[in-house]
């Protein structure tokens, strides 16, 4: 077999970014977060890992509520910034200039330059050892009226990137399109 | 403000694209998923959502194990062939002459031609209402040899590619690379 042996490892491709967003002491800051995506259809729910001492999820925890922001790739270095450092000691809105927006819930900060922002109340929070699982009911879905075509929201607009953990950590951007999703497919119906 | 919402929506970019996999009455069967990530580092494990209806969630309840195997965009085809169709009428490994490898657990089907597979024991299911949130612990994650560069797993290689629900649902490959992580987010330090 071709096939080599890593060990147990938490390795997918690709994984997106999210900024995961929260009042915490009563300021809103933001973390960056590879680990995670959607949890549930029907009601609408996102899953996001973080670990136990970070920052943020005191105040997920404190509020039960979060945001997630989906950056687009005019925002790397913003991003970045915000998984390099800890809200407890920087003022990460204010050094990376976020401008803050509040929706439906008054205690969930999101991130107006992000064009996809999600509103989220904790629905179940999972101890897995090293990160909680935070299971989040999204309450509403907002986005960038710059990044609508026809009225839904547009991939080439909104411009995301994903983050890809080897060879080497970065981030790439979404490349061109290969094939119709819930189409393509049926060109093997043939052989059935 | 300059946002529009969009009402509940299970919204982020990009979405992976996961052939998840198990043994169902005895035969390997696999179905995509886009809605999945990791879930935990210490120790790693992977989350995916499942429909409760759907026939390999059976042969993951069934054995309590089952894999995530990462296609490459040369798969894309046989990808979406395992999303619309049930393995319940259609042997899909067939269909799609997909090559079955096992690893360390006898139970878990996994697909050769994927470049990376991830064995998983489950550890949690939790009904989240119209899916089921799969938590697997990841027994053992594997590359195909041809994807390595110096020992390790080669994005270039492995051609990973996303789903992309709007504004038509895709498949998209993954771009170049933009910026590296842990990194490029000091420029903004002069700022503190």
């Amino acid at each position: 077999m071709s096939k080599v042996m890593l060990g147990s490892q938490p390795l997918v491709y690709p994984m997106p970014l999210f900024l995961v967003g929260a009042k915490v002491d009563d300021k809103p800051n933001f973390m960056a977060v590879a680990w995670g995506g959607i949890a549930n259809g029907d009601p609408p729910m996102i899953s996001v890992a973080i670990r136990h001492a970070r920052y943020t999820l005191k105040g997920i925890k404190d509020n039960m509520a979060f945001s997630v922001n989906v950056p687009s790739s005019d925002m790397v270095k913003e991003t970045d910034y915000c998984g390099i450092t800890s809200g407890s000691k920087i003022d990460k809105v204010n050094i990376c200039g976020l401008k803050i927006f509040y929706g439906k819930l008054s205690n969930v900060p999101m991130i107006e330059q992000c064009p996809v922002n999600l509103e989220c109340e904790v629905a179940h929070i999972l101890d897995l050892g090293s990160h909680v699982l935070v299971v989040g009911k999204i309450a509403e879905t907002y986005i960038s009226e710059t990044c609508l075509i026809d009225g839904k929201p547009d991939v080439q607009k909104i411009k995301p990137f994903c983050y890809t953990m080897t060879p080497a950590n970065q981030y790439q951007s979404i490349g061109e399109v290969i094939a119709k999703a819930f189409s393509v497919g049926k060109e093997l119906r043939t052989r059935e």
